[in-house]
């Protein structure tokens, strides 16, 4: 098994099936206390240095949340002009410095490699939060966690499921990662819906079938949506000449209730990496979906919390003793009636 | 009474008397711990969500500081650009999930309603921190709670008072909704001094008549300074044509030691909003008044800490315990000294 | 000595002999905590008020992270722009404003002496991160501290040394700086490169000569890197009238291992303030010096932890009692393996 006490969590190919489900029986141990059922201070007087050289709120504030729930300090920083990398400083030196200054790092950049090059020089284990259009796998690993929560909850797993996933599936790193993730286990369907233009990569379709599931690509909603899980993702204008094209296409692949109770079966469940754009011309999943209870996009973010802090339990090698430094909540929370 | 336990604090129309002399017994509970003769742990382990969506530091260092001083943690995003709103997200949507980051959150953002609308997705209580022209209730709350404290210092309360408000009165958010909390009150005499183009809107007047006090309106400073409270405001340059015709009106409007010996009562209590512009063409309020001992403005904005501790305390229920988690300052301080 | 408790720290001028070496001893102190052999929380429940209206990373982190290795909350505000200095607010209100929002103050700011005018409006201790091209005496302190902790590890100590600075040393504050702080010590030895249009300004060399130390003044590397110390800076090419200028004067002042292997000592030890240039056209201390255990540049940076360690400890009074709050670090660290 992927050994994870001091390693860098850098790519999805790191991780085995055994290494997941590992991963994810600690995801599940966070859950009372990201519900706010209890508290724990596993992590009183640790430090994270959240380095978010290009901006994302939710991704920044759900590691440092999460490192929070833990009982650890965080130090942030967003942006990359006020950065030394700026005046010509290597990953390398930043790395070697700001390491110095935490316990463990959180960390996205725009470029591709950035993450493992800045974690060559980096004295303490660094999670990749996004490198750019190279890997996100912390999103990854949040997307699997929710899928095998949703399968369980109806009696199911993540052998043998049928997912079907929309949009633009050529850009989209959330879903390439996640089909990657899927080859570790058996038996899947996978339906690719997208326009042609914004087709799953020959790569990922050639790994998914090596991996002896089955693949149906097509540019058709009707008729795809009878899966466990539609993951919905969004169609960027700017991949199209004009917007009209962009318009004609983003119509195409909409999701609202009326196409879910025409298409879908009655308990498939709707997944997006979220942000939805919720202006009328994009629209990519409808709000009249909100009171679906099978909408499962809040509930996806909400892991995204339990993923994290089970990576910064491991990495940093406390696991096993979360439930030793727990404490009473002591002020009024109503997270455990509304998260699920 | 108005029930705080997990509500959300969103408009000063939401209090009666009652509630807002509740919040102020508890406000006065936090003062030891805010001048730091102690400190209180009582939300060690809980998490403020501090979404500055439009920028301001002294209201935003106020709220995180206010939580700190409770115990807890503060995670922070400020600006718009970097949120993804700014792609295309709802308002609803945002909520939902940062909500989920969070045991409650302060919310700044430059849109009227947007704070409320926010409310509607969040699963923790949210307190508006301004929303554009709409509402900044901590403010209004820290202003009245300020009056209170220095009318008592006088053997005084706020029923019988004569307070007189400077300035641009017409778009000033401050006064209105201190108006409005001054009309739970009895008895009240308010002079409005301003340029009749930046008068008070005649709704509020209407409201404050209507609570029964007595309203002078005036373009003269002179002959009706002589009140318990002075509350002076900025004249912003951009309302007027020209800059010599704002000149002219901040001219008229300023306030300094010697205006004071000659107006005002020898214990009338100089407030302000803040930032005072201290440029020699605003200098709404001289520098020679900082020796002045009823210069209450770094008073006023010492109490916002105090309102905004009573507040998360009361939203999260955790008022009556504060004491029960306390421990001594074991550090440096002679803030008891120079606060008051 | 130097009385610390609640005093400001804002010039290397403020410090004897006798202070240096009293707070070198308690960065001592504070090296298990930060290397992570243990924790404390001597400062649980304080606060600091990190304010960088100008940005810096690393300062920045560096002042946090000191504060959060001591059990503290970190309140930070980032950039000028946001803040109500560009409101008009004289650095006296925003100062009285924002020091009732924490325990201590961190500062920097881009004008010259704004952070003494700062400390005048403070009700808590301010400690300079840097104003402008005027001081940034914990850089200076840091740097002593490097240059004592490097000689010791060679049975030997700042009196009698052989330093020599490269570089712009016409408007590098850190090189000023540290000639003042070196004038406390004697019989030094400082060789001073640069091109002449860069030279050590005439004011700094009177003082070194002053203090009795003996003062070389060169334009060439080659025969003058045998020091006990070579504390190389950034040529900036802004400094020159043209980029080919700027390069042909950081051709000549460059270092690297074969350079180091002629001219240095074999223990000869290399400083930099950091961000070091790795663009070609800068690279004024090459990669290829990266293995080299002389190089000293990444203790240089991990020891800025320990100095503001220690003067946050001295300011607010705690010195004394830090190992009375430990607790043991539950969670992986090798930092013990690699930070020296």
């Amino acid at each position: 098994m992927f050994k994870f006490e001091g390693a860098n969590i850098l790519s999805v190919n790191q991780f085995d099936r055994e290494s997941i489900e590992y991963l994810f029986r600690i995801a599940d141990v966070m859950q009372p206390y990201a519900h706010r059922q209890k508290q724990t201070r596993v992590l009183d007087g640790a430090i994270l240095g959240n380095l978010f050289f290009e901006p994302s709120t939710r991704t920044r504030v759900s590691f440092g949340t999460a490192f929070n729930l833990l009982g650890g300090h965080v130090r942030e920083t967003t942006g990359l002009s006020s950065s030394a990398l700026a005046k010509g400083e290597s990953l390398y030196d930043t790395a070697r410095v700001l390491s110095s200054y935490s316990d463990v790092i959180a960390m996205r950049h725009p470029d591709s490699g950035s993450v493992a090059e800045f974690a060559e020089g980096s004295r303490v284990p660094v999670i990749n939060g996004g490198d750019g259009a190279n890997e996100h796998p912390t999103q990854a690993l949040l997307d699997l966690y929710t899928i095998q929560k949703e399968q369980h909850a109806h009696q199911a797993g993540i052998d043998g499921m049928h997912i079907a996933m929309i949009g633009d599936l050529k850009h989209g790193r959330t879903v390439h990662s996640l089909c990657k993730l899927l080859c570790l286990y058996q038996n899947i369907k996978l339906t690719l819906i997208s326009p042609k233009e914004l087709a799953m990569p020959d790569y990922i379709i050639d790994a998914v079938n090596n991996a002896g599931h089955e693949c149906v690509v097509t540019e058709q909603l009707e008729g795809h949506l009878d899966a466990d899980i539609v993951y919905q993702t969004r169609i960027q204008q700017e991949r199209f000449a004009t917007e009209a094209e962009a318009n004609l296409y983003r119509g195409k692949f909409r999701l609202n209730q009326a196409i879910y109770t025409q298409h879908c079966k009655s308990n498939t469940v709707i997944m997006h990496p979220l942000p939805r754009d919720s202006r009328a011309d994009a629209n990519e999943l409808d709000n009249d979906l909100n009171l679906n209870p099978n909408l499962a996009i809040f509930r996806q973010a909400d892991n995204g919390v339990l993923v994290r802090m089970a990576l910064f339990a491991t990495t940093l090698g406390v696991q096993d003793i979360v439930q030793k430094y727990e404490a009473p909540v002591r002020w009024f929370s109503n997270k455990t009636d509304t998260v699920n």
